[in-house]
Order: structure tokens, then C-alpha cells, then sequence
């Protein structure tokens, strides 16, 4: 995994759930939708997905367990996957699922009586359990456990002649964050909710070639030039070189999702014009600035703390070191491990570099604080290796609240930061000192430079603030409890 | 793969051959010696092979292509590994290889009337061609290519009773470097040669168990704790909790390879007492002094340049940012890639953070350059994403010989350095500067503080200087030329 | 394969398209649904599917490529599969289809708002293409290309607050051939079509557990007891020990696939009481009757054709004898053979036992004549091997039309029978003689005195008379021409 | 498998070990090895491999574990096999082997001075304990558990300059059973032992093209020419289309393992001119002479009695009908099946014909009785069917004694027919009779007009009769108790 972006205990982070890619207008389209699906990686590992279409051969998919690079890099398979159009997506599993099925891999393909259409969907539908429920009651069959199969069976019930009219009939009735790459016959298309809370830009290719992905990095491996993001409630419909754009869901107000730069997306990636490198670099210097300490040496967490802690090192003079090494090739784990290798926990992962450790004062920078679980090994084996003082400085504020925007979250009651206050997590975890960068100072960094507007907050922090942006209409019904209004 | 230890383009670096593991006196001794195999898995990544031996199941052994972590961490695998004494061996492809194929991978096994033996070397023999075909000429089957049998046929041929004699005695034929760890039914052997060329070390673990590991991290991964290196011409025999030394090789005279202190070792890993990551950042800093230079940032070229680019910050003052990223889950790269996707060439393993790169002048800090052709396209990437100067330095001296000890170099005429001077290979990278440390300034930073001793040099330095301390008699038949004395 | 069951050159054979099993009141219903499975494997050898149901596990499947015995017989596997209610399915390819698909593998699964239920059919619908394009004019979304899926969005569809009359709905809605096993949570479901043209059993098993199988052979090896035959037009829901039975399609005539006499079922399997081995051997006995010659040895083509070559002996009085033996392991090819060994041909295949042939007039029985490529070069291997004469002998009537309900037979242009007499076949093939058994001997055979009831057939003959039970629709509108009237 | 050949009861059946297969002077000569040892798998179906020798690419093999069609034919693999000269050999797994090793599958190959060697050995050596001792102690390292490998040992210790003079060498020191197929850069070998006791025949190819082969089954498929049998104690060396024999072992005298005849070789194979498949007739023609009995039909025990059933039914007079159908695609059983699976015992393989058995006096004719537990269980499935009586046929004397010479055997406590009389054994299986063939009318059906010379039989049937030709030193040494002297 790249240096910055991944994190060693990754079931302690929170987690994208979803990236998505598409290209039109070029030959082969889907081996370049395979590179932007490959450096999307890091937004989903667990399986992906391409639909092409091809004049000749119509539409073709391939869904596949595992990572891009080991499924749709095969000229064998790739040969199956014709076609100047199509799209795709990475996921992660869902949260609790008891085991992952190839049904539930997106893109879904519904073929309609004016022609096929194939939707990836980087998201979460907050109103799917009802709309499911509706849906099945009047006859449609579900393939899949996954919520975004009802956009394909809303668009099966709408009136409207054209595939694309049929998209926006089906995503006014749903409720939640989405950003969408869809292809028809001859188009390709992009829409993002009213809020834009999960990301999408749109990039150029080759003569009259486009493409659109969850981040610029994935332009950037196909060599594809950005143009522009789509806009919060904006959809284009691309075809024949020809983009049309149209804003189909009344009046959009921009909640991009905050923690995309915090952690999510990519460090070369560039958010509204921010390099997202940059924005985590001066939340180290932010972090500085809020909770100095005295110490000998900064180190980050490795991989995703590392710009923090070089903000946090420049800002305060501390020298900045790589305290702890990675001991395994990343991406994945131990297969079927022994109860005895299972037994070497944290040292399976993590190794520390005692030579520089040993008797120094230490600042250790992680990106957030989930379960806190991993924060506690990694401050035992600091300690183990001889620290005279441990210093934890967190580049997010306390994660307090799930997400239900298309991130997978723990429940509320996991989260160490729901149940405690900074100083009871200071104790629990056992350090010197703990501090997280506020929720003003990460605005800041993020560009903001005034903070956060708390009547109307430029980003949705939901799970910092508990200010959710949509209701989570299928959550309250199980149960879930709104922060209480202040 | 590890910070500061990959480098993306493998195929233009020097690579160590193989890395070598065992452990005596813990239960399940396989598990453990599949984690320091994991541990040494940057040694070599192409195969990897265990032998156990346990009283009632005898010799046990599995050898499999790919990563120890997709192998030897089965439980259905490792089953049928039992027993409380194994070694392992990591190993890579050898150069010019047709195709690999299992029966080259080490540990190799011997049944002799005494009983079965195992051996895992690392390093390389320099006249294993000779004794390859006297050995045959005298009856032995050779089942592998590797030169490394020829140690299991010299002790079938040897008269002694005993096992280890039976070592010493192959060994005392056999020149070049080699550490080997070896096993009989009750002994855990480990071998350096007189010079001590590739390192090998010992730890403790639990009540009377021991580990012989090539490098310091193995040891960590086990929880078991450093007691010692073996030194060069030394022999240890480990039976029931007893460590049994003898130096059956004359005179030793230390010559460690200094390439594992700038490129081979694992930054965590601790050599002759001193932290490598140190010495790295050290070459940073003894850069700094040696090749100043007026620029805006220093990046790293990922990962391995990171200490040194670091220890150059420091001494410079010129901020330090990560303006390469890399664009892929590393250690494996793309299966069977179609035409189109092979073309995309330096795009799929790095990006530029063109947002820190855009008009500044930037100095690359690399470990090494072998071939020079991924210099040359780093710098393209570099210089496409605006960037106004590009000043490399390089954390070793020019490689301009190849190495016969265990390390995949290539031949003569393909080494950069070995064609051109330094201002040739600026003029050829296509740089505003090009400088590499000086040999001394790289002793100075392992820790010689008067620098190289030229009449009777403290490491093996063969690669920058071509001064061998063992002469390559099958090579020089095979018609290499050594360096003419000065 | 079976003896008498299978032929060498399975591309030149009509296929059965399906099996389908189901089991309900026995613990672990999956285990004893792929036994059934394994028994029908001769009716559908592509893949296979499962789905059981556990009150407290739900609904689970699973669905494979290749056989039976290589997939659902893993513990691994089965475990997936829990309950005490299962049913199960194995299919053919379908005729032309570019490529196998696994969502294309039966049983389809639909989750209604009343539960689940899931469907294996053996059968083909006549009017599926025009039934698919009205579904999907209203909403439905289809997710595989068989047909059959038609039946769950006709359900999904009913207004019935029943599955089983949900079943019954859409059933009404169907034309063509089905032998229908389903399930819901607590029943399991057997129908079969009004004439009935396709097989379908009952068999008690335990206590009070029940099986639904193709054919009696899939009751013996679960050790299950015949009970019956399920009658045309019935319909049988069985739950908690019960039967119910309902004839919900009028007035049904049987109509049974004659064709399940000649080749599809398997010899040791009881169709309407009667042994399928004993028709095959008294088919033989007619053949000889019809048409006797002078001969000295009697082979069959393996092994389909033994029991009939077994009866034309006797009835004739010429010894029999295996002739022509089968080269290979067979049920599965060569994989990617070289072009080398496919140039081979019919010796891959078959091997001629010349010490038993050399100088003889040899009668040469075989199941049927489809293309009759292969009995030109089964003619010539023989010739090869010294025969004096060769005499075929048919044990069916010439097939002359293609098959709508449920048998993979190529269009009507590729029966050698749809364009050439007899006379003009046997110059064709080059033999000495040849003959078919008459469509009146056949059916004396099967067991009817009088031979065939022209006014109003006792089987479905279509294949040898082109006179279909229920007009393909489908194919009529697609341009298929009836046999005209006579 | 092929009908009559195979068993479905493998388990309780002697098991030849091997079969051997080699060409010269073909282009892709592996191509035509991987044929003839596919029709050859019926000798051995554990593992197979190939040596090719090709000018440019020198030596090259492949070992494989399961069936020759699943390996030896995909492109991919044979590609890797290049040249006009290559041998092959496939086998079962040895006897009580804890579990196969890749390293265990022939051909073994040596690397000698004057050039590599490789040899496929069918039989067993009875003096390769002795023989392995006493070359490890002597400085060779063996690396398999296979006693073939002695001889490439013995090879590398003979001081002859020419190869073959070197396996002549070698041969000259092992006692038992061998029929070689053997290769060097050059030369196609073949050699028997001077008894004969396992085949191998030559065969003619295109221009000047040679093959060796097991059995002429093996020249069939490839479409070679049948040219001869080696002779006992024969070595054939062939080069450039030259044929050179020589007889090295002193004086040969013919005993070839009669169990050939009844079991191991193909039906379509030709042994010293006679066709297998008539003998196995004729023994049914003995037995019936030798045992009459009353009955209804004659049935055999699928596939491999079944010529023995016809004979037996032709002299007798009584019908002869398929009563037992195979319930399985044969050739692989459930892989890893859950206990309820393999507690459906017999059931899996077989079905009865209950229609043609109930209420009959079967006679059912098997080729051999080994441990008798089979025999019990179809005496029960055809009581179980309603079978009037039971009597068994059996077209092979009583088996008493292990086989040494390449026959997998159980040990001799096992042997049915070693504890008890044939009155026991008839009480014990519970038939109503039960009779083998004489050993007179065994060797009569044969070919010798006048039974067995017991001063000097014209077979090895030390199985049957316990007079082994060869004394088998290992195993004495070992405990195993000759006959006594009559």
C-alpha cells in the first residue's frame, strides 16, 4: 500500500466504501477503466467490477474477488471486456456481513426494453430499506443484498423513454449521499447528490475521450488531463464527445465529506483544488500549534500519519523520524494463520526501530482514533523498545459518530471517543499525553481559513460533530438516536 | 513492501539472493521460522522452503513459489511441517534463469548414513562450477541448478562420522560467501565464511530455544531476543540449550557487505550495532556536506531513498516532502498486462504530487543507480509535472562492478557507472546535477570515522571500488577481467 | 460414464438439458440433494446449483461449473449449505450459447415479501421470448439469459398471497415443457406439465422425509423408496410429512418423451414402470426382426448402444462382442489440446479390437443418427481394422426435427435425416446396410402391443415425426416451418 | 474407464504400478508420449511425467499429479517439452506411503559427464533396500523414496564412457522385475529382465520413427505400427532410426506375469499375439466348463468381468445381461466427502437392475477376489434386489500370495484365499457357490493347450501359486516367508 494513505490495523479505521470509474470515447476503454480502478484501490479492496459495451458484442462484465491488479490485468479476461464504453467500481465488504457473495459486486446491469444500463454507485442509499421493501412488494426480484440494486429497479419502474430520464427518476426517490457512474449503449454518465458528499471529477482523454473517477489519481495513471469535478446535485450525460450537464435535484449545497481529507483519499489526489498531501501536512502544523509538547523526536504512525507528523515536525522544530516500520508486505494478511502466529499480534505488522527510540521523549502522530484499540498496542510497543515519554497526537477530532454516507463505521458504542472524554481516553490508553486537532483547526487546514461555519459547516463532519446533513431515515427506524439539538 | 526499504523499480536495483532462518528448542519451531522467513522476505521474494524435523515424523520439508505470507501460514501447510527444530530460506530468481523451478529452492536435503541434513545458504559460491563438475565426474546426482548443492554432495563424500564435521569439511572446499544455517535431527548450525561477507545473527528465545537469523529484524518478529552476530569464520553447533563455537576456517578477517547497509538490510534491522536506518539517514547528511545544493524540496525517490533524503533535509535545511508517490499495492506487480497497459510504463507504479512539485526545484534523493533507466524516467515524471531544476543525489558511490557474493548484479556492461563518468551520466539522466556519495563519506556513515581504509578496507566494497577479497575463479575462467592494480 | 448410457462423441448426440432433485425432512437435505444430483449427472454435465433452507441460516446456495462429485461433495462446501429442505439442479450448455454464465445455473432464487423460493426446471418453454419481453416492459429486471427465470418475475408478479399458488399463476402463463421442482421455507414443490413430457418421480425417505427426482435412479442411491411417478398435470406440495396434490393446468394427456427411452435416462432407471435397459434390449430384438442379415459378430458403439446390440444378438443368434473399446478416461475432453492430438480425431476416443474384427461382417449398433459424422468415422475405423462388411443398425427412428422441450438438438439443416433417405444415408455413411428400428417397433418396445396410436400418438415423437404436442411459439415467430399437415 | 477394464472397487484389487511409454524421432515427440500414456493410465493414475530432449533447449521435463488428459495436454505445458525424442511414465502411488511426493514420479533423471540420462522404470527391484544402503554409504544422496532411483545411481558409479554401456552396468546389479524405457540426448532405450515379467512392445512411426510402449494399446492411439515385443532380457537401443539389440543378462527364460492377462492390461491390447479380450472370453468359457451351474442370467461385476460373463454366458447357454450399472463418472471419487456421503457405501458406485434381477438365479462373474470385502457387499445389493440365488464366478484362481514385481498387493494376512479354503470363502462372502478358475484353465485360456508345466511354468503366477521366479531378498530379509518346498 502507498506510504501515507493505509494504516496497519486497518479494522480499526474507518473505511471508504466504494470507488468508481468510467471512460468513454477511447479503444479498449475497459483497460483504462482497470488502471483508474487500480489506483482507486485504496477505496475498496475486497472485490471490483467492469461493465464494457461494444457495438458488435453488446455488453459484457466481469466481477472478481480480490484486487484489480490480480483479476483485470489478464489479457485473457480483459479480451472479454470489448468496447470504447465502460465503467467500474471497487468495494469494500460490508460491515457484519456474514460472508461476501459475487452477486453484490457492482456494477449492476439491468436491461431495459430501450437497452441496457450498467450503474456503479460510491455511497449510501439512507432510505433503501424502505424503498426495498416497496420495491419487492410490487414485483421486482433482488439479486443482491446491496441497498444500491434499488436505483436499477426504480429506473425498471419509471415511465420515461430515455435511460438517462430514467436515472434521475430513480435517484429523486432515493435519500442519502451518492456519487454515480453509469453507461448505456452510447453514453457515459456522472451524477453526484445535492450535497456532493462523496467525490467525483471529470477528466479528458485522448481526442474526444472522457472519464470520470472518485479522485484525480485516477486520471493521472491514465494520463487523462482534468477538467473539472462534477458539481454537488450536477449530472452530465457524455456521449460522442459532447458533455451535457443538468442539475436534477433542486438546489444543491455543498457537505463534501471531511474525512476524505483526512484519510480516504489518496495524498497525490487534489480535492477542490487542495492537495490532499497538503491539507494532512498542515494539520500537523495546526496540531502543533494547538497541543505542543516538549519531546526529542516525531514519528508517525505508519503509513497514513506520516504528512501529519512532518507538519507537526516542521512547525515545532522536533525532529522527525521513522520510529516504526512496517514488517510485512501490506494489502494482505496472513492467510488462514496458525493460533500461534495469530498469538504475535502487533509484531506481525509493526516493528519498531529501537536504535531510535530507546530513552527519547516520542510524538507519535496517527491519522484518527477509532476503537482506540491499536492505539494502545502501539504505545506498548514503543514503551517495549525503551521510550522515556509517549505522546499521542491525532490528526482528526474525536470520531464520535457513525456514518452513514458510504463509510463503514463502527457502532456508536465502539467508538472510543462516544463513551469517553479526551482525558479518560488519555488514561485508557495509557500516555503522557493525547490530543486531537479541533474541529476549527482542521477546517483550516482543510482551506477554510476562518473554520468551521456551525450554522451552515462547509463539509459534513457528521462523525465528528453527530451533525448529520440527511437524516438517516432507515437508521432512526431501527433505533439509532439523532444528537440531541443544542 | 516496507518504507525506505523497496524501491519500485526492482529490475534496475542490485538485489540481494536469499535470506536464511532457523530455530532450535520452541515447540512448532515451522511457525516460527515461517515468520522470520517473512520477516527476511525483502531477501527474497520469489520462493521460499521450510524443513522440520520432529522425532516421530522425521524430516518434513515444503518448498513453494511466492510470498511466505500466501504459504507458509496455512495451518493445513504448516501441519506438516512439526517438530521443535527447522530452518527456512527465502530466496530470488537467479539472473538469466530460463525459468524457475521448484527443485532449486533451498533448504537442500541430504539422507546420509548418519542421518538426514538440511541446509539454507545464503550467498554464492565462486567455484562451485568446478566443483560442480568434479563432483560429477565422481558419481553425484545434481538435482537443482542451484551452485549451493555442491555443499550436500561434498558431504556425502566426506569420511567423517559426524554431521557437522562433515560441514566443516565441505566447507573448507568451497570459496566465496556463504552464511548457512543448517540442521541435522538434534543440532541447529550456523556458518559464516572467514570474511563474513552476508550477515547472520543469534537470538533467544524462551527457556532454551535459539534462532539464527540473517538479519536482526528476524529476531523481533519472534520475540526473541539479539544475543549476538556470528562472527565471520565462525561455526555455531545449538543442541539442548548449548552452544557449541568453533572457527574451522583459519584467519578471519572481517569484509561485511557494505550494500546491505545502503540498500539490502531492513531499516529496522540492526548490524554491528548500529541501527541501518541511521546509517542511511547518515549518507543523507554526508551528502548534504559533500553535493550541496540551492533547491526549494527534497523528496525521496520511494521508498528507499527516504532516510537519506531525510538525513539531507536535515543537514540542508531544504524542506523535505514525499513528491513521488507510489500508484500501486506493491511487492506483486501486473499478471499477463495487456499490450496497452504494459505501455502506461512509469504511471503505474508512481505519481507525482504535482501540487508540491509544480515550479520548485527539487532535489531526488535515490539509493543507488545500477542500469540508469528508471533515473532518466523519474526524472521525465518529475520535470512533466513543472518542476524547475532537477538536482539527483545518490546515497551510494557509482556501481561499476559486479557483485559474485550472493547479490543479482547485472553484467559489467549493463552498469552505468561502469561506462561513464558522473558528468556523463548527468548529461545522459538529463539533470542539473548528479552526485553520489564518496566512498568514504559512505564509511564514515556505517560508522568508520576515518573513512575507508584503502590498504585493507573494513567492508566488502567490490560493486563501487572493484577490489574482491575473494578472487571469482569461475568467473575469470568464464573470462572476466579483474580491475588492473593501481 | 455408465455403460449403454453414454456415447463417445457426445457432440453428435441430442442432449438432455436437465435434472432436478429435490429433498425435504431429512437433516442435512444439500448432502442427499448432490448425491441425486451425482445419479442425474448423465442429464446435465456443465454445472450444478443447490439451494437449502435452515430456520436459522435462511436461504443459501451455491452454484458450479463442472461436475457434481468435484464440487458439492466438499465438506467445506456442504457445510454452506445447511437444512433439512434442499433441492437442487445440473444443466447442459445451452445450444449456441458464447459462453457459460454462472448466474445462468439453476435454481433461481426469488425473495417475495411472503419468503423465498427457489426453482430448478427440466423442461423448455415455447413462449419465453415473448413472455421475457412483456416482463421487462414492466419493470422486471432479468438477471441471466435462461429462460426459465421468466417463472420467478411471473411469480413475483401474481397477486397471490401464496408461493404455491404464486407457482400455479405463473405456471398457467407458460407453454412448452416442465418437470418443475421448487421450494419455499417449509415445502417442497413438485409439477410437471399437462402432457407430462418430461419425467418426474416421488420417493419416501426416513421417517418422514420425501425426494422429488428425474428419474428413479436418483431415489436408489440415496436409498430413497419409489412411491410414484408424479402424474402429468400435477402438482404436489409437500410439507411436514404431508402431500397435497392439485391438477391446476386442466385436463392433461400424456404425452412422455419417448426419447428418455432411447438414450437420455439411464438403464437401471423405471419409467412408468418399465426398465429403460429392457426397452433399449428389446429395441434390439425389433431391430433384428426388421431388419435381419448375415453376419458373424455383433458390437455396439459404447456405450449407449450395448443393451440394444445385447438384444439384436440374441434375437438374431450372432455373437456378440465389444468390438470397439473406449480410449480414454472419459466425461471430461482433453483441455486445450494441441493442435497435434486433436488432429488424433476419433482415436483419442476409441480404439478397435482388430483381433476380434479382422476379415468379419460386423453389425454395428448404435442409439440414433444425428449429423452422422461420427458414424462415418466409426465405419472407417472399423473398415481400417480388416472388417469384411459393416452393417449399422439403428435403435431409433431417423431424426428428423428438432426438439423445443428441453433437448439440445441442432437446427433442422444439420439432421442428416431431415435431408436424405435411408438409401442415400447409407451410401453417405458407406456401409453395407443400414437401418433404423421403426417408430411402431419402437413403441412396442416401450411396451405399447400395438405400436403407435397415429390419431393420437402415446408419446411425444416430435424428434422422429415432426408432429409437436404444443406449438413452438417462440420458433414460429422466429420463422420455424410445422411439418404441413398430412 | 474403459468397460472390462476397470473395477469399481479399485481398492480391493491388485494394482499394477506402472506404465511406460517413449519415442524417437517425430517432431513434438512429447505430444505423442503424453497419448500413449494417457491410453496407458489404466496402469497407473496417480501422477505421470515426461522428459524431451530438443537440441537447442536440452533437457526438459514435467511431473504432474493426476490424470495424463488434466496435465499432459494443455498447450501451455507441452510447449515447455520440445524435441524428437521423449519418454513418459505413469504410476500409482506405492503401498502404505504416508503421501505422494512430486519428487517420488518418474522418469528420474541423472546429469552424468558424457551427458544427461533419463529412465522410466516399470516393476519393482527386490534387492533396492540393500542396494540404497550400500550407495549412501558411499557418498550418493538420494532424492526420493522411489527404489528406481538406485539405478541412476548405480549409473553414475560405472566407469563406462557410453550411457547405455552404463545401464547395463546398473541393470546387472538389481534383481526383480523391470521393463525400462530410457533415453539420452541420443538414443530411445528399452529393456526388459531376463524373465519378461512386465511387457513392452516396439512400435513403427512415420518415416523412421520409433516407440516403446507397455502395451500395444499404446502404439494404437498414436497410430503406430506394431512391430514386436522386446524380448526377455532384450535391450533395444535406437538412434537415428537404427535398431540395435542386445541380450546382457545371460540366459532369458519367459515368465510374464499371467496377471496381465486377467486384470492389468487393456482389453484391446495384444499380448504374444494374443488378443486380451479373447482370453479374458475364453476363461469364461473354462469356467463354465469347470463349474456349471442352474441359473437365469449371467451378469458381471462391472467393467472388468465382463468378456469372462460373456463367455461364460455363451458356452453355459444362460442370458447375459447388465445387472449392475455403475452409479458414478468413474475415474476420481468424491473428493473429501462428508460422512453421511461415505456412509452411503456401496450405493455410490453401483446400482442394481432391479427389474432384470428380482426373483432370478444370477451368476455373477468377477476377475479376482482379493480381500473378498467387496464381494460380500454386491452378493448383498443383488440379495437386496431380490435375487433368487447368488453364485459367483471367479476368472482367476484364489490370490494367496503378494506380488514383488511391480504389483501393489496387500500384504499376505489380507489375502482372502491365504486363510481360508474356497467351502470358507463361499460361507464367508454367503453365495450359494462360488468357484475359480483352475490354474490348468487359466493358462489354457491363455494360449497353452495344455496347462501349466509346473516343472517350469510358462508364467509368473506367483500370486496364485506362490513359486515367485526371482527370489524377493528384501522382503526376506524382512520376515517374509517363502512357500515351503512341496
Amino acid at each position: 500500500m502507498r506510504p501515507f494513505l493505509s494504516h496497519p490495523f486497518d479494522d480499526d479505521k474507518l473505511k471508504e466504501e466504494c470507488g468508481v470509474f468510467g471512460v468513454i470515447g477511447v479503444a479498449d476503454a475497459a483497460n483504462f477503466v482497470a488502471l483508474g480502478m487500480h489506483a482507486l484501490q485504496h477505496r475498496g479492496q475486497e472485490a471490483g467490477g467492469i461493465v464494457s459495451y461494444d457495438a458488435r458484442e453488446g455488453f459484457n462484465s466481469a466481477r472478481r474477488f480480490g484486487y484489480v491488479r490480480d483479476n483485470f490485468t489478464k489479457a485473457s479476461l480483459m479480451e472479454t471486456l470489448p468496447g470504447d464504453l465502460a465503467i467500474g467500481h471497487v468495494r469494500y465488504s460490508t460491515a457484519g456481513a456474514k460472508g461476501a457473495v459475487i452477486r453484490d459486486v457492482q456494477p449492476f446491469f439491468g436491461e431495459f426494453s430501450m437497452g441496457g444500463c450498467a450503474i456503479a454507485h460510491n455511497g449510501n442509499l439512507t432510505n433503501a430499506a424502505s424503498l426495498r421493501r416497496e420495491l419487492i412488494e410490487r414485483g421486482s426480484i433482488f439479486q443482491s443484498g446491496s441497498d444500491s440494486e434499488c436505483i436499477i429497479h426504480l429506473m425498471a419502474r419509471s415511465i420515461q423513454k430515455n435511460l438517462s430520464e430514467r436515472i434521475k427518476d430513480a435517484l429523486r426517490r432515493v435519500e442519502g449521499a451518492f456519487s454515480i457512474v453509469a453507461m448505456t449503449r452510447t453514453k457515459l454518465i456522472g451524477v453526484r447528490d445535492a450535497l456532493g458528499v462523496r467525490p467525483l471529477v471529470l477528466g479528458r482523454i485522448g481526442e474526444k475521450g472522457y472519464a470520470l473517477s472518485s479522485e484525480t489519481c485516477g486520471l493521472d495513471i491514465i494520463g487523462a488531463e482534468f477538467v473539472r469535478e462534477i458539481e454537488p446535485g450536477e449530472m452530465v450525460v457524455i456521449s460522442d464527445g459532447v458533455i451535457e450537464s443538468t442539475r436534477p435535484f433542486g438546489a444543491p449545497q455543498s457537505r463534501f465529506c471531511i474525512f476524505e481529507h483526512v484519510y480516504f483519499s489518496r495524498p497525490d489526489s487534489i480535492i477542490n483544488g487542495r492537495s490532499v498531501y497538503q491539507t494532512r501536512h498542515q494539520i500537523g502544523v495546526e496540531l502543533a500549534r494547538e497541543a505542543p509538547v516538549e519531546a526529542d523526536l516525531v514519528c508517525p504512525v505508519p503509513d497514513s500519519g506520516t504528512p501529519a507528523a512532518i507538519g507537526f515536525s516542521e512547525q515545532s522544530g522536533i525532529p522527525f523520524a521513522f520510529g516504526i516500520v512496517r514488517n510485512q508486505y501490506v494489502g494482505r494478511t496472513f492467510i488462514e494463520p496458525t493460533e500461534q502466529i495469530r498469538n504475535m499480534g502487533v509484531r506481525l505488522k509493526l516493528n519498531v526501530n529501537r536504535a531510535l527510540i530507546k530513552g527519547k521523549r516520542v510524538v507519535l502522530v496517527d491519522d484518527s482514533v477509532v476503537r482506540g484499540t491499536t492505539s494502545r498496542k502501539i504505545k506498548d510497543m514503543i514503551l517495549d523498545a525503551g521510550a522515556a515519554e509517549v505522546h499521542f497526537r491525532i490528526a482528526s477530532p474525536p470520531t464520535a459518530w457513525p456514518c452513514f454516507y458510504g463509510v463503514d463505521t463502527p457502532e456508536r458504542s465502539k467508538l472510543l471517543a462516544a463513551n469517553m472524554t479526551v482525558e479518560e481516553m488519555r488514561d485508557w490508553i495509557g500516555v503522557d499525553s493525547l490530543n486531537f486537532v479541533s474541529l476549527d483547526g482542521l477546517y483550516r487546514a482543510a482551506g477554510e481559513a476562518t473554520g468551521r461555519n456551525a450554522a451552515c459547516p462547509q463539509f459534513c463532519d457528521a462523525c465528528f460533530s453527530g451533525s448529520y446533513p440527511v437524516a438517516p431515515s432507515d437508521q432512526i427506524e431501527n433505533g439509532f438516536q439523532m444528537k440531541a439539538a443544542e
